[in-house]
């Protein structure tokens, strides 16, 4: 919600999450109507006794309910594509204040509600956060579009790794205290990476960008090597954009990650076009059965090593036939059956084609949770600086 | 944050969310401290000039900028340990308002701040999850403990799987009624799951203890074989315990999912004791080369279809040498290279040991990334379901 309003220039100035109950969600609803002119509420729209908001907002807009026809014969719609028995509480869902304009929800059975009071604008929506969308996209933002003052805001963004936030700053204090006043830089660190976001706001689109821009490019340029992309993309889309140009395909064989490289590079859509497949080596077991490394290769230099990881991201581009092959292993935890592992955090990765296998170790300080999500956006960079041929 | 000041009694009425912008954090201070008697904040710490919440604060309370020893020591040592020189502005991280207590922070560089003012606290930590967390559990919630006034709370779940909010509601309509005003119901549906959450508060431990859990018991009762689990625990933390306990292995073969059903087993520590390893067939290639089922089964049948799906268990489990074989294929898309696929949101899945195989077809409705979510979860009961010996 908050990525759309912002496009459209509409300042999000807070978001509030607050419990099932009813003090709570007036005083809210009265403190956030005095800082802003539009409030947009999800939840609380079910059918269960806990769903107490469609009933407050009816009183506090001093409405009676009413059956909405079109609403209902959604409802009827969905239950009887479902197979389902319509009960009396389902056709409550059709239910709605007589003092609102009724928003249809396209996905599911309770419809947004648009109300207005003193120039101000109140909408509920369910809390289902597809359902919530379609009638974001569908109602919400269409009708709010009228209403806010055109004020033209650009955003453009310099993705880094291998420098810590003050580093960065440390070598671009000269241009960030060039900014103008209209144009602001944020360091929004996470996972080994600095992403360096300018928003800048003005009343001519045109030059806004190119200043916007320019801005963009004198970091990046100052940044060198640390830069990965510009792009306000996330990197496994990056990714897919990148193996599909090339007409590069890619396996992948993790240990550590459990598969949370694959499910990441497969959240995009179209990703079967480069992404054959991959073996999550769990068990070093897996390694011999699946992905034929001999125990002797495994004794020799341990799960976790540069050669078990070479020899797993060559096996699996051979066996899976793909241009591009990818491993890792490594220890996530800080402990391995309750003893503290003095390798904690050691992991290995390899890439290779049929030309070379380039390999790279990492040491992690983290948890195991946050180790993994560190492991992930380090594949993700080194698999984009192999297949664009940058050093690691 | 949340989960643990409920637990020790303390009533999360808000969470608020707001930009690095000085009138909005000054606006939401106040109205917070009118509202709350412990204001908690996190983020804005960090050493570039996007963080302001340090030296608002300090300006809030009428504080001025001191070198804290003990802080300073601890980000020496942190850059000593990464082999990093230390920069001015790194210096500066050790700085605090000399009108707050200093919460050392195991994790990082920024400490943690506790203000105290007209009998209210306020307290300041970093945004970083793991080093707001290590505070928490260090300094913050002992602190607050001593604080707050005892109430017992007993929070008791009934997980389900396989019937719509409003039918559970339906038929537990009396039991809902009849209980006490210290026990609320909740219903927390989410991915073709529903959770009921009983909430009790009250003053004797044992006795309100007693009572929610026989409202537990009735209502688990009542909704008989919909019920998968009572204890409020993720799915994965509950097949590792039970696989574990049956002293059985796991490996699975996933097609859609794309390795999410490896990647959520193995996000629980210990995994490695029951879940071997998985294939991820993302393209039908790989289903032939890395799972050995012939061609012509996957042409004669279609690669989405129960007979591919069961091969794809019983292959995984064979080569991996589990005792238990999982297979998911299915199509999440709605669109297949831009056309509208009528069989969007099909899905199969099949597990078996050395004696049988079951499978089940689900059809879901939601977009790519939401279908990847409830076949993630549902391959999770399907899985418990099959090691408990119950019907699908």
């Amino acid at each position: 919600m908050a990525k759309q309003l912002n496009a459209m220039g509409a300042e999000v100035i807070k978001r509030i999450a607050v419990g099932d109950e009813k003090n709570a969600i007036l005083h809210t609803l009265n403190t956030s109507l005095k800082e802003a002119s539009i409030v947009l509420i999800t939840g609380g729209l079910g059918p269960t006794a806990d769903d107490i908001t469609k009933p407050l907002l009816c009183d506090y807009f001093g409405g009676k309910m009413v059956t909405n026809q079109e609403a209902l014969e959604n409802v009827k719609r969905i239950f009887n594509r479902r197979n389902l028995p319509l009960l009396e509480v389902n056709l409550k869902q059709a239910e709605v204040p007589d003092v609102c304009v009724v928003l249809q929800n396209p996905k599911g059975t309770a419809p947004g509600m648009w109300f207005e009071k003193d120039e101000k604008v109140i909408v509920a929506m369910p809390g289902v956060p597809h359902e919530m969308m379609a009638i974001m996209e569908s109602g919400v933002l269409p009708a709010l579009e009228k209403r806010i003052p055109k004020e033209e805001i650009v955003h453009r963004n310099i993705l880094t790794a291998g420098l810590g936030e003050s580093f960065l700053a440390a070598r671009i204090e000269a241009i960030e205290k060039a900014l103008p006043p209209n144009i602001k830089l944020a360091y929004l660190p996470g996972n080994w990476m600095v992403k360096l976001r300018l928003t800048g706001k003005g009343k001519d689109a045109k030059a806004l960008t190119l200043l916007v821009e320019k801005f963009q490019q004198q970091i990046a340029e100052a940044l060198e090597a640390f830069v990965i992309v510009l792009e306000d993309e996330r990197l496994e889309k990056i990714l897919y954009r990148d193996f599909v140009a090339l007409k590069k395909t890619l396996a992948i064989a993790e240990s550590c990650t459990g598969g949370y490289i694959s499910h990441t590079l497969t959240q995009v859509d179209g990703s079967s076009h480069y992404f054959l497949g991959g073996i999550v080596s769990y068990d070093a077991s897996v390694k011999e059965n699946s992905l034929s490394i001999p125990k002797e290769t495994i004794l020799q230099h341990g799960t976790v090593s540069e050669e078990v990881t070479k020899q797993m991201a060559k096996q699996v581009r051979l066996q899976m036939k793909s241009d591009i092959g990818f491993g890792i292993t490594g220890w996530l935890s800080q402990y391995t059956d309750g003893e503290i592992n003095p390798d904690a955090g050691t992991v290995w990765m390899a890439v290779c084609d049929d030309k070379m296998v380039k390999t790279k170790k990492f040491r992690f300080t983290y948890d195991r949770i946050w180790n993994k999500e560190v492991a992930l956006q380090m594949a993700l960079v080194l698999l984009w600086k192999f297949i664009h041929g940058k050093e690691n």
